[in-house]
């Protein structure tokens, strides 16, 4: 038993720098035709010389795949219409982190002002840049994203054609305003299709399945499997996969971030055919965003067939999410 | 500038066996009169001579310091009247774990039946044996203690005799139902006075304040120091203090348990004089207890004098809490 996906989109990931870059971004260039390739580096991406050398590191590692980094800016409250015009042949969103919510992140924002940034939201509204947005705000961890609904909520009525994208959402107040706005898009992660707090803090610790924002209850992790599973036209699949030396994190002061990148679609592959909704899995990760993001990607079919697997214990020094555990889908070499 | 506590009782403490014993006991014994031990060893406390063995091999450790170690027994579905008559002597309470909610708790109790156990808490009234519970269900992570609490409201009105100790509560909710029965009363530990899931989960990950209950929401720590601060008459300190090797912290499946024991009194002092409270410690680590479990302790002065100093990083292998960090007050020596 196979079945084809054609040119599958991951609209959220952590390509890293250096040897990082070198050893994991075969992982997703073997099974994707493109990613949106976030700019959180030290330092961030936020000029289009730094964008474009990045871009071509990145090509000269995937080399020989079939694979488009879609390049992305560190959003930056200094940016002018001017320089997101000169930006916009080269990106295809620009990313926007709160300052200090996640790794690499300190240089984000300490206010989402919006009367300050206005201009920048405008244009980007004229240039049809999608803003993708980490939100959270400082506050509790279990409330950080909750909390955060309420600037989406202003983004959403101030720049109605803003194109906005709540990324990685994890719980049902998400999934609401997500529902409301017209310009309000989401990304959804594997992880957060698949596991809740229990599983992070609720047995024994596991470092390997720590991420921002972190794993929720059951039922936002429901509310973001009907959305998921569902295809809603709203949402895409985005990774988040986000990899970490292992003494990084298995050790204390563990850094957050799942490296869910090595058996993302065959997980999706299980999920979906557990809950009969495979048919609905082309359009959860590649159609939707093509229409979102208004991409054309590259032809490349992905067949998956149903022949269990074990996830290996490391890959490069990295522990992959699910390690050692068997999955029922695998991609055709 | 210096204050004297008087036969401080930790009424919650884990002491392990062997070398653990050995290597941290010394923490507890020289700055308390007395702690209740916990039986959660492998295999569990259940019968008199083991129970007589484990305190003989706690004395052994401890001599030469001033400090009596309250037994407890690990609460078996099969104890008979004329058991807990034997055992009387012997022990402070029995400690009912339900089964698999943390550290050696296995052969715990699968459900909580009131009418099948109810001729073992008929005679635990009687015989004044205090029942101390482990409050949680095998629920979300987040809401166990809380649903656990229409258990202690059971139990509370089924056995209005029955001496029913709530212990390491963390919630608002606990704080509540608390107040509301005669016979209910609760132990507190430090660290959930001074940390929330923030402080586990909220930046980097950290193994070393990873417990069981885990650390909850502001709302509730905030209640649980309305509580100690006060000396509330129904709430005592028990630290839970529960030590593992850095090598079973710092990895993946991390172990819950914080080793406070070395910071206990210095900590609380700085707690309870930064709210102006320092004269309701004496309360809240001594008189309640011995008012609640009927126990005159030892003889024996603690004086704490405002000096700081800087917790070890490391002690026989295991991390205190708070380690590298300073603290105000110090035990004299």
């Amino acid at each position: 038993m196979q079945f084809t996906l054609n040119s599958p989109l991951d609209m959220h990931l952590h390509l890293r720098d250096g040897d990082m870059l070198k050893n994991i971004a075969k992982f997703s260039a073997k099974e994707f035709a493109g990613a949106l390739i976030m700019p959180n580096l030290m330092p961030p991406v936020t000029d289009i010389n730094s964008l474009l050398s990045y871009k071509e590191r990145i090509l000269e590692v995937v080399s020989g795949e079939n694979f488009t980094p879609y390049m992305s800016l560190f959003f930056k409250s200094d940016y002018t219409a001017d320089f997101l015009q000169k930006a916009k042949p080269y990106i295809a969103a620009i990313k926007l982190y709160p300052s200090g919510v996640t790794t690499n992140s300190e240089s984000g924002i300490e206010r989402i002002d919006i009367k300050k940034l206005s201009p920048i939201f405008e244009a980007m509204s004229e240039l049809c840049i999608p803003l993708c947005v980490h939100g959270e705000t400082n506050g509790f961890v279990m409330d950080r994203e909750r909390e955060f609904c309420a600037v989406y909520e202003q983004l959403a009525k101030a720049f109605p054609n803003l194109i906005i994208i709540m990324e990685h959402i994890t719980t049902c107040a998400s999934a609401e305003i997500l529902k409301r706005y017209e310009n309000l898009y989401a990304t959804i992660t594997l992880h957060h299709l698949l596991i809740t707090l229990d599983d992070v803090a609720g047995g024994l610790l596991n470092p390997h399945l720590f991420c921002k924002p972190i794993a929720k209850r059951h039922e936002d992790k429901e509310a973001l499997q009907e959305l998921a599973l569902n295809a809603n036209k709203k949402v895409m699949f985005g990774s988040d996969s986000a990899p970490h030396l292992v003494d990084k994190k298995e050790r204390c002061g563990c850094a957050a971030g799942i490296f869910s990148a090595p058996i993302i679609l065959s997980a999706l592959a299980e999920l979906f055919e557990k809950h009969n909704k495979l048919t609905n899995l082309q359009a959860f990760v590649s159609n939707n965003a093509r229409d979102i993001y208004k991409l054309t990607p590259i032809e490349k079919n992905i067949i998956l067939e149903k022949k269990e697997w074990i996830v290996p214990a490391k890959l490069h020094d990295v522990v992959p999410m699910f390690a050692g555990q068997s999955l029922k889908w695998k991609v055709k070499p």
